[in-house]
C-alpha cells in the first residue's frame, strides 16, 4: 500500500480555531521571505564547484547524524548504513540497499523533527507524492537519483530555488577559504560567507593542536609561541575571514567558562599547551581566556561572537575510534553561564557595540540564566533553540521560557545549523510556523495586539537576524 | 450533602474538540488491552495465599505513602493515621477512625494523581457512587469492607478482573521466591514474576550489608569474600530468578554512576565493604562497579537491566527512626547521566543484545541527557515518567521532552511501579489517556497521520513493553 | 497614529471556548476580593507621609528595575534614564525627556509581564485610553503628572482604591519602623506591616556588617560580640517587629544552605565575622547557621519564615560600582534544596507549628525538590512563582510543576514582591487570571469538579495567604 504524501498547510499550528486562523495569517505574511542562514555547516565547495550531488544516500543519509543515530539506536549498524564510506567506495547497488534499509526504519522518526524535515524535502524539494516505506524505497531512490542528475538540482540552482539571501558556512582559521574565493570570482550572485571557528587552534585538547598553531603562525607570519604573537595571528586570520565577508566567529567550547588572566599567566599556559603538557583544568582555563580575547578582538574588528557550549563530544568511544567525529554521539551536559561568563562580562558586558550570542543545550538555563542575562547586558543576545532543541516542542519551550524575561528583541531569529543542505527550507519553515503559533497564542490571549504580532513575526523571521549578525 | 461520583469518559483529554475526538478514538482502541505491569512493588503472597484484604484502611491508606505523606504535610500525625501498625494491632473502630480522618482531608488531593487514582478505585473497583467526604466516610468504609469480604475482591479475582496479563514484583536476591513458586504450583493461570533487585547485597550502605552478603554466599554456595566468588553468587541468584520467570533486574542507586575497575581494585573495595570500613565515596564506587558487572551478567543471561537513580531516601531523620523506610520522605535530587554512565557504555553501550532502561526523577535530564543518550546508544531505552512524575502533567512532559530526540520506539510503555494493588488499572488508564492525548495533538497539528497514531498507541500501550522486557 | 488602549476582559484566558468560559466564571468570583500583599518592597513612608508621588518618571521608571533593565539590555544607558538621580536633581524637562525615551522603546516589552502591568496601570489606574508610543508620550506624561497632583492619587487614596486589605513592607532589624508607627498613630485604617529582613546583620558579606551588628547591640541592649547575646539581640528586634504587627521574617541568602553547629563553633564564626576575617565558605556556614537559629526563634515567637535563595546579586560589576544595588543585574543561579535544608529540617521539619515558605528562581527545582519536600514536611509551604517567574508563563509552570506532588493547599497564594506600588493591582490581577485559567483546565479535563474549582480559586486568592502568613 502506498499512502499519499501531502504536507498539510496547517501543520504545526494549534488546533483551536481562532488561534489557528491568526497563526495562518502571521505565517502567510513571512512564508515567502528570503532565507537568511547565518550559522551552519554546509560545504562551500558545493557552491564553488556546483557539481551534482552524487546520489540519494550520499545526499540525505550519510552526512545526517540526526538520521543515522536514530537507526543506530535501534540496532542498525553504522557499517550497514555506509557510514565512513565515500560515494566512490559504494556501488550504486550498495547505495540503493542503504536507502532501502533507511526506508524500512522510517517509522522510527514518527514524532521527531527529522521526519518533518525529510517529508518536506521529499515533497517540496523532490516532488514525491507517496509516503516513504520499504515498498516505495526503490521508487524514491530512482526519482531522487534522477533529479540529482538534472541541472535544477545542482547546488546553486537549489540555493536559488530555496530563496536563500545569505548562507554562512563555518571554517577553521587554517582554511584558505578557497571555495569562498571561487564563489566570489565565479560571478554567481549567491552570497555564501564563512564564520571563523577557531577550535582547532585555540583548544589545547583538539587533535593536532600544536601543529595547528604552528600552521597558524606560518599563515599569519607571526610567532605563535609568544602570547602576543599568537593573539596577533588569531586576529590576522579574523581579518582574512572578515575581508571575505565573514561577520561572525563561533566557539564550540565544552563549557561557557571565561577568564581574565595576566599576560604572564597566559604565556605560561600557552607554553604548556604547545608542549601538550596540560591538565584538563589548565586546558579549560586556556579556552576560558581565549573567549575573553576573542571578545576583545570583536570590539576591534566588529565580528559578532557566538558561543555554543555544553556538548560532550564523541561520547561513544568505540564509534569515535572507528568512525570519527560527528556520528550522532555528542551528548549535552549541564551548563552554567552566570559564574562562567562573569570575567568576560566584567570586561566587556556593558559595551553595546559588542555582540555575544549565547546558545545552549541545557534548557534549564533558559529562564534561570540566559533570559535574565540577556535581559540586562547590552552585549548579550540569545541564539535560537539549538541542535536537539531545534524542533517544534524545543522552539515552543524556547519562546515560552525566554520571552517574558528577555523579551523578543534580545533574540536573533533562526539558525538552521545544518550540514543537510536540502533541509534548510524545511527547517526555516518549521521555525516560521512555530513563531507564528507562539505569537498567535499571545494575540488570542490578548497579551499583544494582532498588528504587533505582524511586526514581530517579520522581525523574528528576517529583521533580527540581519541586525544581530550585521548582514 | 453527597455529591455524585462519576468519572467522566473524557477525563484527561484536551478540551479542543477535534483533538478530543481523536484522543477518544485512540484511547478506545487500547482501553481494553490487557495490563502488562513489568515493574512494581505488590506483594506476591497476596496471589499465593489469595486471602482477603483485611480492611479499607489497610488496603488503601497504610501502604500508600502517596496518600499519607500529603496528610502528614498538612499536620496530620503519622501515629493518628496508624502508620507503623498492623491490622492485628488495630481494632475495627480504629481502622474506621483512620478512614474518617483520611476522608476529612480528601480535598488536599485536588489536582493530584492520587485523587484520580482513588476516585477510579472507588467507582470502578468498588462501585461507589458518591464522592468521599467526611460525611460519606462511614458509608465508604462499610461498603469497601463488605466488598473485601467477598470472593470477588480476593487478590486473584481482582487480578483477573483487572485484565492483568503479567505482573512483576520486586525481590531481593536473598528471597527464596516461595510465593512465586506457590503461585506457579497452584495451577492458577495468573502470571506473576519477580524482578531481581540486589540493593541489599550490592550497596555497602544498606542495612545489614555484610550479613546479607554472607547469606548470599550460603544460598549460592560461593565464597562471597572473594570478588570472583561474590560475582558468581550474584549470577547464581540471577539464574534462580530467571528460572522462575524473571526477565529483569532493577537497581535503586543514589546516582547513575558506573565504573570499570581492575579486579584487584574490586577485591580491595569488597574487603572494605564487608568490614564496613568504607567512606561514602568508596561505597559509591563500589555501587558504580556493580552496575557495570550487572550489565556484563545481563549480556550472559539476557536479563533486562533497569536503573532508578536519584532519590535521597529517608530524608526525614526522625520519621525514619520512628517509622522506617518508604514513609513518603524520599526526595529527588539532581541526577547526572552523561558522565556517570560512560564507563558502562564504553564497555557495553554498542551491544544491541543488551537492554538498559533508564528512569529519572530529575526532569531536567529528559531533553538534555536521556533522550540524546537513548537516541544514540543501541542498548538504551527510556523508562516512563517515574514516581512523582507518574501523573498527567508528568507524563505529558515526558513525551514532549523526549519524543523529538529519542523517538517513541526508544521508550518502553508504562510502569505502574506501585504497591497499591487496586490502583493498577487506574494508573494504566491514566497512561493510556495521556498517550492518546499526546498523539492526538500530533495528529491534529499534522505532525503524524491518524493511522500512524493508531499504530503508535498500541505500541505504547502493549507492544513496546512486551519487547523491551522480553515478555 | 494613536491606537486605542483597552485591556480585554478575557486577557490571559485560554482560547478554547469551554475552558475560557469556566476561567471567566472562576475569575469573576474573586476579581473583587481584597488584595493581601504579604511580601513586598514598597516604602512605608509613602503611607506615613501621604505626600504626592513626584512625577511619572519617578513613579514608574526610576524605581522599577524590570523596566530599565530591558532598555539597558538594548543599549539605552542608565544615565540617560536618570537612574541614580533623585527628583530634586532632575528638572521637569529632564523627567519628561526620560519618559519619552522610555515610550520610544516601549515595544521592547511586547510579550513580557511588564507590558501587561504597565498597560494595566495606564488604563485602570490612570484612565489612559491610547497606547503608549513615542507620539503619545507627552500626552501620557501630562496626564499622569496631573493625576499625581490630585488627592485621589496620593498613596493612601490609591491604597484604598486598590482594595488592599494588608500590605507588608520589608525592613532591616536596625530600622526603627518609624513610618509604621506613624501610620498606626495617624488613625488611618490602612493596614501596613513590616517583615523582618535581617540580611544586614546576619550576612557577614553584607556591606557594613560589623557596624550593623554593633548597632544591633545598641538597639537591643545586648552584647552582640557573644553568640548568645547576638541571638538575644536578633530575637529582641523580632519582638520589636512583631509588636508592630509583623508576622514574618524574610531571608535573601545566596543559597538555601542550613547548618546545625555547636555553640563554640558558632562563637568562633561570629568572632571571625566581626573581624571580617572570613573565607567565603565560612560566611556561607555562618548564614547557614543563622537560618536554623531563625527557625528556632520562629518556634518561640510564631513569626513565619520566608526563604528567597538563589540570586547572584549585583552581577554587573561596573553597574554596581556606579549605580549600586537593585539595578536589574541580579541573576538567578542553580539552587539546591534537598541537602541544603536537611540540617534545619532534621531539627524542626516535623513541627506543624512552624512555617517555612520556600521560594526559588530555579524552576528545575519545582517538581524535583520543592514539591516533594512540601508534600511531606509539615513545616514547609511553597511560595508563589517568584521574581522573573512572576509572569503568566511562569505562574502556569509553577502550578503545572508543583500541584501534582505538593497539592494546592501547600501553597500560600500570591506575593507581588514589588517596589512598584501602582503595579500591585495589576500583578494580583494576573495571578488571579492565571489561577483561574489553570483551574479551568483541570475542570474541563474532568480532573476536578467545577464546584471544587470555585472553592480553590478563593483559597488561592485569599484564604491560603491569610492562614499561611497568620494574618
Amino acid at each position: 500500500m502506498t499512502d499519499h504524501l501531502q504536507l498539510h498547510d496547517d501543520r504545526l499550528f494549534p488546533a483551536e480555531s481562532a488561534t489557528r486562523q491568526i497563526a495562518r495569517e502571521l505565517y502567510a505574511s513571512v512564508a515567502d521571505l528570503p532565507v537568511i542562514s547565518p550559522h551552519g555547516h554546509t560545504d562551500p565547495s558545493w557552491f564553488a564547484d556546483n557539481a551534482p550531488f552524487p546520489d540519494p544516500t550520499e545526499l540525505l543519509i550519510i552526512p545526517d547524524h540526526y538520521v543515522f543515530r536514530m537507526l543506530y539506536s535501534q540496532g542498525v549498524s553504522l557499517e550497514s548504513l555506509g557510514i565512513g564510506t565515500t560515494p566512490r567506495e559504494r556501488s550504486p547497488q550498495e547505495s540503493r540497499r542503504i536507502w532501502t534499509l533507511f526506508a524500512k526504519h522510517y517509522h522510527l522518526f514518527r514524532g521527531t523533527p527529522s521526519r518533518m524535515w525529510l517529508d518536506y524535502v521529499f515533497e517540496k524539494v523532490f516532488g514525491l507524492q507517496v509516503v516513504l516505506t520499504a515498498s516505495t524505497a526503490g521508487q524514491y531512490y530512482d526519482h531522487i537519483d534522477d533529479c540529482l542528475k538534472s541541472e535544477e538540482f545542482r547546488p546553486r540552482a537549489l540555493f536559488e530555488r530555496f530563496n536563500i539571501e545569505l548562507l554562512a558556512t563555518t571554517e577553521s582559521p587554517l582554511d584558505p577559504l578557497a571555495s569562498h574565493d571561487a564563489i566570489q570570482e565565479s560571478g554567481w550572485s549567491g552570497r555564501v560567507i564563512s564564520a571563523y571557528r577557531p577550535d582547532p587552534v585555540v583548544d589545547p585538547e583538539f587533535d593536532g593542536f600544536t601543529a595547528n598553531v604552528g600552521q597558524l603562525g606560518e599563515l599569519s607570519g607571526e610567532n605563535t609561541a609568544t602570547w602576543s604573537g599568537y593573539l596577533r595571528a588569531l586576529a590576522n586570520r579574523r581579518a582574512y575571514f572578515s575581508k571575505r565577508g565573514a561577520t561572525s566567529t563561533d566557539h564550540g567550547h565544552a563549557t561557557a567558562q571565561t577568564a581574565d588572566l595576566s599576560t604572564s599567566e597566559c604565556q605560561a599556559l600557552l607554553d604548556k599547551a604547545l608542549k601538550q603538557q596540560m591538565t584538563a583544568q589548565e586546558a579549560e582555563l586556556f579556552r576560558a581566556q581565549i573567549l575573553t580575547e576573542m571578545a576583545a578582538m570583536s570590539l576591534d574588528d566588529g565580528l559578532v561572537m557566538q558561543l555554543h557550549p555544553g556538548s560532550f563530544r564523541n561520547h561513544n568511544r568505540s564509534v569515535f575510534e572507528q568512525f570519527g567525529r560527528d556520528k550522532g554521539a555528542d551528548i549535552p551536559v549541564r551548563t552554567e553561564y552566570v559564574r562562567a561568563l562573569k570575567p568576560l562580562l566584567d570586561k566587556f558586558g556593558n559595551r553595546a557595540d559588542f555582540t555575544l550570542i549565547l546558545f545552549t543545550l541545557d534548557e534549564s538555563t533558559y529562564s534561570r540564566e540566559l533570559a535574565p542575562l540577556a535581559g540586562h547586558y547590552p552585549c548579550l543576545r540569545l541564539g535560537p533553540a539549538w541542535w536537539f532543541h531545534d524542533s517544534p516542542e524545543g522552539m515552543r519551550r524556547f519562546r515560552e521560557l525566554t520571552t517574558e524575561t528577555a523579551g523578543l528583541y534580545n533574540t536573533v531569529g533562526f539558525n538552521d545549523d545544518t550540514r543537510a543542505f536540502t533541509s534548510i527550507p524545511a527547517r526555516h519553515d518549521v521555525a516560521r510556523r512555530m513563531d507564528a503559533a507562539f505569537l498567535a497564542r499571545l494575540v488570542v490571549e490578548h497579551r499583544i495586539q494582532e498588528a504587533e504580532a505582524h511586526e514581530l513575526i517579520r522581525s523574528l523571521t528576517y529583521d533580527l537576524v540581519k541586525s544581530a549578525y550585521k548582514l
